[in-house]
């Protein structure tokens, strides 16, 4: 198959990419340093390195996988540290990284903004600058909302104190969709409170739809459209927000489909559908949870770790192999299926080098994952499904977990912590950072050969 | 995506698909009458129709996953028609069907021809029908040097006629790699006797690794060159006799890692050996087995799921996605990875269309079995190791079974046969088939958008 040209100036052009995993490492070494500091921490609680790196990691990766109880571990020193950790992740890697460019000075070149570009229709290279700017502007907007919202409205649960420090930490948590919680029990002390979980779910999706949605709808809602100029969406912000929406409600009607004579057994209606809803929601990225999901069937586990191994959208908090990337897979299958010739959705083209990506991502990730499971059933004492239900939870930066995270060892926390890397800079990107120096490219053809497939 | 006008007349050109799956269910139709004659079975033995049908199911897709035991079910007229059977399914829905074309002296058109064609070069659109005899021929002398040598052999363990009836169904279930076995035990009877488990390791390569392979090795080995004439061997041959020894090392090697303090622990360095490359040589299709399957660790049986996914070569008597697929896969990745331009191998060319269907297949079939397991997970007890086992032996029609097959229910049962189904056929051939009708193809271009993956 030709890669083409466009493809191989990225693979070549290598800095970008390990600056960004260079970057990562930065911020866990720093976040670990903070978050190993004894003022962060209650007193008499002493860390492991092995479990400050794992909370570095998860908290950088904005996963939410805990070996530690937050609320128990740290003081609230820690826990505004973890917070800022949060959002150094969440606004992440990209961002942040071209931020530093911006602050250093140095001249952003071609290839860094390649790099934050979305859509070329959307965003012109001249604009990466404001669009960074845009994002930080838009996420602390949003959080700055959720903070106040939810921290009055948490004054008829906790004294005013607690009740802002509980608004903080749980907006700053949803938006980065970090899943970290200050409860002790994820929002399941939420579990009746249907607008604690209605603006959680805001806050999530928010986070998790990608960026380049939220300065789209942004600019669709606020800008003055001259005279004769198109509003339009971009394919990118249709195809990411209609699949985000379908994995939602496809998931949301499977939850309920798999739990109905479960865990929804004793639920009346509006139960159902808010506990349906939230998992399948918290799902895509989240990582906060309104039920015990150890308690969920085995086929619920399953299902949910496919969800997760879907993941967020690209550009966005979350991880996986990304919503655009099933899409496409779908779209792609289908096409085929129907033995049409050309990769089509909402009246556009799909290029084949997408369709390329898109396809080593997902075979890659595949084979990451089941090597994962492997490994862990190796060493750990746990069911297939629960360490599926892990492994996947680490890939797609959600951070649910069957309450197996704290029993793992330490040769499982270093696997999850490379899946949560990998998960959240991207395999694209993480293929990128393992090559060591550009390869030549053949220049002779050798003659073609057929050969049967399946 | 482009998909190729070559592939597009395929898609279009529906019959000759439809006829193999035709003739599929045809075939498992006699089958089941043929099985539930009452001098088929052992006196007083009563089958249920659905465990006749998974029977016969079961042995012309030649997988050998089986909820009943033959010896104690089938009588020897019922062994010798389980036999017929099993040499039915292995000699192949192709090659039978073509041949039933042949015989109904229904003209082949150039589709038939195609449907059977392997290579190019090795063949041409005239030597279709002696294609289809040259593999007859190969597989009943294959079959009669094996029934006379296991047969003779066996006079050491059983009575003549008893050693020959052994050596007669043990030679087909090998050579179709039909897995079915009427030890009451597979081959854990000469799990110490490695002369039997050499033949049978023989047996089913023979079987497993391709008919365009045994042809060419044939006419390697036994066609006069003229001079000038360069004798060589076709890239699909090549691709897949590699492909297949690597996956039979590389499973031998991970069988000894896994099982080196557990099944291993207590063996010396000959049983570890032959047990480990008999289980791995199996796993590509065979499912006959020397030792007891339920009692690897999760991570063997983890592993060997993959392997059987993998399956065997195309044109063989095995399922799965096939070796070249696999192969196909990897150096796509490779090539990507590396960043170069054209996929190549043994100093060929790959084709577009080759990769695409390559990863149609693969995509395809990680989501049947995904969703396999899922829904064996609602009515089954069984862990999901277990099931996924199950689900990838069917899948790839290899018939090891962690033993939880006869416990089966009824769904169950009907969820394996389709999987049976699709693994033998194909699952291109299975895609076409579900096909109703031609699609129009668009006449008109959309314009090409960019979309991020990853
Ligand atoms: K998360
Ligand atoms: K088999």
């Amino acid at each position: 198959m030709k890669i083409r040209k466009r493809n191989l100036r990225s693979i070549n052009n290598l800095s970008p990419f390990k600056l960004i995993a260079l970057f990562y490492l930065f911020a866990v070494t720093v976040s670990s340093l903070l978050l190993a500091m004894p003022v962060a921490h209650q007193p008499g609680v002493e860390l492991s390195f092995i479990d400050i790196l794992f909370t570095a990691v998860s908290a950088v990766s904005v996963t939410g996988l805990s070996v530690i109880t937050v609320a128990d571990t740290f003081s609230t020193t820690g826990i505004i540290l973890l917070a800022f950790v949060l959002q150094l992740g969440g606004i992440g890697v990209m961002s942040i990284g071209t931020a530093i460019w911006m602050l250093l000075g140095k001249k952003i070149g071609l290839k860094e903004r390649r790099l934050i570009m979305t859509d070329q229709n959307q965003t012109s290279f001249q604009g990466v600058v404001r669009l960074i700017r845009q994002i930080i502007g838009v996420v602390l907007l949003i959080e700055f909302v959720g903070f106040v919202t939810l921290g009055t409205y948490f004054l008829q649960y906790y004294p005013p104190e607690e009740a802002y420090l509980h608004g903080f930490f749980g907006t700053i948590s949803a938006m980065t969709n970090g899943g970290f919680d200050i409860t002790g029990a994820s929002l399941i002390p939420y579990k009746d409170d249907y607008f604690v979980q209605f603006i959680n779910m805001l806050l999530i999706v928010a986070g998790a739809i990608g960026f380049p949605v939220l300065i789209e709808v942004k600019e669709y809602l606020f800008k003055n459209t001259t005279p004769g100029e198109n509003k339009r969406f971009s394919l990118f912000a249709k195809l990411t927000s209609f699949t985000f929406l379908m994995l939602v409600i496809f998931g949301m009607v499977m939850i309920i489909f798999f739990e109905f004579n479960h865990f929804f057994a004793d639920k009346n209606w509006h139960e159902i559908l808010f506990y349906a809803l939230f998992q399948s929601v918290t799902t895509r990225s989240g990582g906060l949870a309104t039920m015990d999901v150890g308690q969920l069937t085995e086929q619920t586990k399953l299902f949910l770790s496919s969800l997760m191994f879907i993941g967020a959208s690209p550009s966005s908090v979350g991880g996986g192999i990304r919503t655009t990337t099933f899409a496409l897979l779908v779209i792609f299958m289908l096409t085929y299926a129907r033995g049409q010739t050309r990769v089509r959705v909402f009246r556009r083209e799909i290029h084949d080098d997408d369709l390329i990506k898109a396809v080593v991502v997902t075979i890659m990730a595949v084979m990451i994952c089941f090597v994962a499971v492997v490994a862990l059933t190796i060493t750990e004492p746990y069911t297939i499904g629960d360490l599926l239900f892990e492994v996947t939870s680490a890939f797609g930066t959600v951070g649910l977990s069957t309450g197996i995270t704290p029993g793992l060892s330490t040769f499982a926390k270093f696997v999850l912590m490379s899946l949560m890397f990998i998960g959240r800079i991207g395999i694209l990107t993480f293929l990128f950072t393992l090559k060591q120096e550009k390869k030549k490219t053949g220049k002779y053809h050798y003659p073609k050969e057929r050969i049967i497939i399946g």
